[in-house]
């Protein structure tokens, strides 16, 4: 142990005072830049000034309270905004996590102190990619980017709501690369791994990539009482036929944790009595696994070549979006599970993160680790979304664990 | 022969004069009620009354035109109006046919006369069921049926259209049994049978009966990325197993004019990273054979049960509707196939119709009977709809001689 351990019912309290804004039945509605939203980055801010951090919101809305002193210092945090009428936890639990480990490294003097982090709009509220606070902090999104980015339930543009929450013109933080050893993000696992095996924490190793086509079949729209079957080029059939060469063939090829699904089927014209025209599929694959991603683009591709060739509907194959996998860094994955292994001994498991997070955007420029706690019921992005307290506080426990031994490491 | 004979020119020429009203690019835009329908149906009342038929058009806008004279009558019709932006033959050709019959006759001197119908919204702009006009026609239309009526476009009630087109509360036609011995309606025949092989008339044995259902599969919603395989409840999958196993036993058990379609599916809520927790699709399959009918109904069920007992989606269905098969009657069919013989010698084709008419609500009533005339590509219910003026010239003349054919049976 570091000697230095979390105030797990004060991280407890904190996430509770929090869940109070903007709060929707048993969840919370802050989409990023609401007001419920800017008055949680208030608040939060408020937090890290009572400990000593210099705290800026920035032309974006992301969160940062710098610690004093002279290092080694690491980063750590989440973000703070969340879905729709959704859950109290998903991000907030990083943050809050966060805040408790910044507080529990400076009451017990060091060694170094915690940089906390709250992004904006890792939801994706926005227009132009998901993660907008972190790739702006990262130096990936633009001035023109920017410009063009709208909320996507008609709020507004992204200029005129940071006007409107008095941002407007305010610089955008930039991630000091040298000043940091690790970046440390908690997480709700949004899975069921964790609770069907009564583990209560996970040491992420990656998160998956998610790799998305739209797949496209023309047929023949058709009167579906006078068109008799044997000249029929129906596109829906084709694109079932597909569907079910895909999970004919899927399973002999993918890894244990690959997943994938067909999300939206659109036959046209869509009418009882209309043979369809045109069908659509959108697709999608995750994994970890750069051989196992590449192996599956190369089955469904295989597989949609064989339908375009049998007929009688042409099939094409669109990629909409290949990520790459972000593997966490050995040295912090290995903080977090020593810290496992002393607080949740063999209630710990090592694996994937199946959703997108924040670390995947700042683990290619600082050596970066995630956690997850227990979801209960592997509900996210709704307002029932949950986790126990007991599994908080251990989540607390571990988590500022996980943070004393990186900071005892840059010492060495 | 019977001694009457269409003048093939001038029921061209009519159905080029009717085609100016509404024109839209090569086809027509009537849709029932609107200021060209009722342009339409003026225009072909007058036309009724040129050659002394007592013309009404009555509380629904069907369109009647009484022979004068002691009888023998046959009743001769389809309906004017067009679905929107479609083809110009549609229910047009078919009283246009039954005005140049009814000419004919006339010039003719008999024997009897042929009773002319322009039925009102076959093609179901307003809701409440098809066959409106016809429905109305034989007295299955209530008050408070139009009372209830929309139109589906939104151009507003059937009580206003009605009263905009000068028709409110104007008595609705009944169709009188005793005055007819028979009913005969010509229609483009919208499928590929008679152009695949050549030939220029279809006579029609039966109209399909349609049978529709919605399938209903329930899953667990969840997140796309965070939950395995091996736990989900993907309502999708289940809905694409079965119908995979509809394409591999229907073949198997339909009959050789069979058609079965899957028009729509729904998956809900259709996002691509999330697990489908609902799905849904709508089938249908139609044949004019009532074993068939069972069979397909009965294999249906079967096949739905079966995927509802392997799990793990509960899958229910429902049916939409079944209507019944409404089979020609055997004397005057045997007047078209006659007239057909007579005048398109090894050119024509008895066969179902796959798409419903004004003559399946009629048949009940009194004899009935329906050709067709071929369909360029089979299109139909689109603008570049179209017949050869060959063929329409030829259907004319058949036309014209089933209904001599029956006018003197009639006497007989």
């Amino acid at each position: 142990m570091t000697g230095i351990e979390a105030n797990a019912e004060r991280a407890l309290a904190d996430l509770y005072e929090l869940r109070r804004i903007g709060a929707y039945k048993t969840g919370v509605h802050r989409p990023t830049l609401s007001p419920q939203d800017i008055e949680s980055r208030e608040w939060f801010a408020s937090k890290l000034r009572a400990i000593g951090h210099d705290v800026t919101i920035d032309g974006i809305a992301n969160v940062m309270g710098r610690a004093p002193g002279a290092g080694p210092f690491v980063l750590a945090g989440s973000h703070i905004e969340s879905q729709n009428k959704a859950g109290w936890l998903d991000g907030a639990l990083g943050v809050i996590y966060a805040l408790e480990a910044a507080r529990a490294v400076a009451e017990a003097g060091g060694p170094g102190g915690v940089d906390v982090i709250a992004f904006a709009d890792e939801e994706g509220h926005f227009s132009g990619g998901s993660f907008l606070g972190s790739e702006s902090f990262v130096g990936d999104v633009s001035e023109a980017m920017m410009d063009a980015s709208q909320d996507r339930s008609g709020r507004g543009s992204l200029r005129d709501l940071l006007a409107e929450a008095g941002l407007a013109g305010r610089p955008r933080l930039a991630l000091e690369k040298d000043r940091y050893s690790a970046f440390l993000e908690a997480h709700i696992e949004q899975g069921r791994r964790l609770e069907d095996d009564g583990l209560r924490i996970g040491v992420v190793t990656s998160i998956v990539a998610i790799w998305q086509y739209r797949i496209t079949f023309e047929g023949d729209q058709n009167h579906a009482g006078t068109t008799r079957m044997a000249i029929r080029r129906d596109a829906s059939k084709a694109l079932m036929r597909l569907w079910h060469r895909i999970e004919e063939e899927f399973p002999k090829i993918v890894g244990p944790d690959s997943v994938w699904t067909v999300g939206r089927v659109t036959l046209e014209p869509g009418a009882p009595s209309i043979i369809p025209g045109h069908a659509e599929m959108l697709f999608q694959f995750r994994d970890a696994d750069q051989a196992i991603l590449d192996r599956m683009d190369a089955t469904l591709r295989t597989l949609v070549a064989e339908i375009d060739a049998e007929g009688p509907c042409p099939a094409t194959i669109e990629p909409l979006g290949q990520s790459t996998p972000a593997i966490m860094s050995p040295g912090p994955q290995s903080c977090v599970l020593e810290a496992a292994q002393a607080l949740a001994p063999d209630h710990h498991l090592v694996m994937p993160s199946g959703a997108g997070h924040d670390a995947q955007v700042i683990a290619p420029h600082i050596p970066s680790a995630m956690m997850f706690v227990p979801s209960i019921g592997g509900i996210s992005h709704h307002w029932s979304e949950n986790t126990s307290d007991e599994d908080l506080k251990l989540g607390a426990q571990v988590y500022v664990d996980a943070i004393a031994r990186m900071l005892s490491r840059a010492n060495d």
